[in-house]
């Protein structure tokens, strides 16, 4: 994996796949970091994660079969535990105890399989993030996933810049050009993980998104953001729209609607993403409809960001000798692009010191 | 840009489009000798061709917005005059006076738009080439376009050759097979710029695309060929067909029909070109199928060629260590590709000359 | 070449075609061993292989014409007889007499076309495998070809290993799972070119394409299978079934059915192959849905490796550093592996050795 290094950061919790992506059997192929694993359910209902290559001739895992928590690769019979060990080898009797395949720990939680692609001894399920909504009944909405032929720290920035919104979004979630035009940008708040960003809009048009939701689609609203961009690729935004005027600064919240939106970003490659979101709402949760709303409002304007952060990939790819410029607006990306880059240079110097290499599949041990 | 030396020729004028590209507002994202080009016409009618990515974040900017004769990103809002100077950043009064994107120079004319993609400083108008009949009203042509996927110059080398006629074109543009087993390769004029070629074939039948637009089908024609091939890849041929012994060699042109075509090939990269031709006629000029059956008959041609000359490129991307064979009738095409290395050697030696590379994009001067 | 070293073999004889892929007329662009050739049949009925790229310019020679047993280039009107020479130059008196593509050795023996790609003097014909039962009228079987987006030598491993059967084909080929626990795998007999095999099941139930084509589709059978391996990757398979009981191992063949199978595969490149395949019987003749039904049976079953064998090659070419594990079960796929890289070695150090380089393609003896 020497060729990896120092583009994915590996110590870290990343969204592998909804929950539901594990229904009826599924053996799911996704390619993490540049790595190909195999996701599926154990007969326990446990989450297992695989390489999904055999270690005996390469054969992908996904192809096998179920058998309890354990995977059977179909083309020569391997057998494989959750650990990856692999159990039984048809008509030989003998099986090398460190043969096998690696395993990648995996939790699942409030509907989200995670999983850690780096060093196994640091995954500490306590580092994995919470987010709340995805288990409260309070809150509605429709787990989704897009794939984006970028690399994710393009949409890392583009969700880290509300400049864009103006201009990109303005039929969609909503943004003013004019406001744009005359205002300073929103301050962030500065953090180890990423940054935090507040934002007020006061006595404004409610955006099309959360006006085809609520029944007073005139009626001048405040609004209050609050986003969190963490490492690696997690984006969270609380938004409520309160009356105009009815002391939503001041902590009333009669009247008021929230959203909760939960964005995470996994690369599959350097070039490529999957990108995991789920928007939910508190209001009228007896209406199934408010859900499907807002899933077809954002994936709207996700797919109108699509076209600029693919279309960047491509003259990326082109030229890699250019340079990006950084304007104002950009504290917030160059931030987290430096933190993160910190992050990973701390890893690289890590494993550097350790003696051991950091990620060596079980495969390449039994075989030393 | 390094890596494109000496593949292209820089200082020349390229036909980056026909003037109807540009109609409704259309924002045309070209490639042009390996760079991302965007084409517009601007509201006061002038055309402005700018560097297609962003200096920001390379955004593809044909997802912008025309402005008067100015583009802006649609991404973040940065607005670009004609010239490529950032004249505003949204949320951020200072603008770098150095900031923008490289433009092009770019003169319209005769429904043609011309680009200047070397130095600007020896971008004159002055040495586009001049082809009258688009503007004549004696003529009349449909102008079009087709991409290759294959190098530009094999489609010179095609051009160059009247050998393939009598193989490529048999039932199309006509040519034969018994005459080019019995004749010698025509003489060509060398000249500096490229070559030209004239080709007289007295009492002989009417080839195919031209039976179809005449009365008289059977009646044999002498056919008067002039053709000129000039640097860096335009093509321009004259045929003019008379009754049979009508002394048109004489410089009788009673009942004489003539054709006038220019091809232009301009490197889309170096694998790929876009070509654009119109074959032209001075007859029946009130009848507008005349131009619609050329224009067939010809692109019926043209994919006759282009089976071979995109296997050519595919069978040279193969094996890069294969060399070409010149053969006796390949003295045109073997002059014009030597005296289009020279000039390409000849600017590659002034650009090492000069203290100053040659083609620094605006915006790396603004951040160096 | 040089870069394809110790990947082919080249000093061996490969089956190009079937006979009947030249019908009509047809000129067939293969490509084999990484280069392009064009196969076509002759007038007289010889059928000639030849570069399929001219000396002159890269046209591709399937685009030609056939002239008594040769063939014209049409872009330019070349001509090259079976041999390579160009004895045709349109509009030149002269032809250089070293011109000319390079050809290739070829017999078409039992409606199998074969072609040596290494060196011309070594390719004796008498080194071809004989298969009689494809010329012998107490067999019947319809040959079929499949191309593969792999290595030829993972579907060598894939035939050589008689473990897959139970997990990949238990519903198609047959193999029982159950059987694979408890056995060790079968010996082989390792041979100087491959090996050989031999493999009895008694008193067992037909598998599935066996028993679509026989009326007692219940009774037990006893059956035997003998295979055979052969360099570069040509596997031929014996398989004969007799009532359970019967006495076959004694000699007995009193209501026996045989089969007669061989696979070919030819690398195209060192990612793709060509599979050339008959499973012959030798039963109910006058019955042509017999082969038609094992025809389709035994495509089942391949489709059913395919997914297995292309999808390891993508696995490896994700991670060259992959190195696969032997089991018990590998044991004639390793000593062919062996074999082979043996025989690729000896042609290498054979080829150093020579003073002349081995595979000079006339073209470029003829320009030197």
């Amino acid at each position: 994996m020497a060729h990896k290094d120092g583009i994915f950061l590996m110590n870290c919790w990343y969204v592998a796949a909804w929950s539901h992506d594990l229904i009826d059997g599924r053996k799911l192929a996704r390619t993490l970091l540049e790595v190909p694993v195999v996701l599926y359910r154990g007969d326990s209902g446990r989450v297992v994660a695989l390489d999904n290559r055999c270690c005996h001739r390469a054969a992908p895992l996904d192809l096998g079969r179920i058998e309890g928590d354990c995977l059977r690769c179909m083309y020569h019979g391997m057998k494989f535990d959750p650990s990856g060990k692999c159990i039984e080898i048809p008509g030989q009797e003998r099986v090398p105890p460190k043969l096998g395949v690696r395993s990648y720990p995996v939790v699942e939680r409030d509907g989200i399989v995670w999983i850690w692609m780096g060093d196994e001894d640091q995954a500490d399920p306590a580092k994995i993030v919470d987010f709340p909504a995805m288990r409260d009944p309070a809150w509605r909405g429709i787990p989704d996933y897009m794939h984006y032929d970028a690399n994710w720290m393009l949409i890392v920035d583009n969700l880290s810049d509300f400049a864009h919104l103006a201009f990109v979004h303005t039929n969609t979630l909503g943004g003013s050009e004019e406001y744009a035009y005359k205002t300073k940008p929103v301050a962030i708040e500065r953090l180890e993980d990423g940054f935090r960003v507040e934002r007020w809009h006061l006595d404004s048009d409610p955006p099309p998104y959360h006006r085809k939701v609520i029944p007073n689609k005139t009626d001048k609203v405040d609004r209050k953001n609050i986003g969190h961009m963490q490492i690696p690729g997690m984006f969270f935004l609380y938004t409520t729209f309160a009356p105009a005027g009815s002391g939503l600064k001041d902590g009333n919240k009669e009247g008021a609607r929230s959203y909760c939106n939960c964005q995470f970003m996994t690369p599959e490659t350097r070039r490529s993403t999957h990108f995991f979101w789920n928007y939910l709402h508190d209001f009228d949760l007896d209406d199934p409809n408010i859900a499907r709303s807002l899933r077809n409002s954002i994936e709207e304007g996700f797919m109108e960001d699509k076209a600029f952060i693919e279309g960047q990939q491509k003259l990326l790819d082109a030229d890699p000798e250019f340079k990006m410029l950084a304007i104002g607006a950009d504290a917030a990306l160059s931030h987290f692009r430096w933190v993160f880059d910190e992050r990973v240079k701390a890893e690289q110097q890590a494993a550097k010191s350790a003696a051991q290499p950091m990620a060596m599949p079980m495969s390449q041990r039994a075989t030393a």
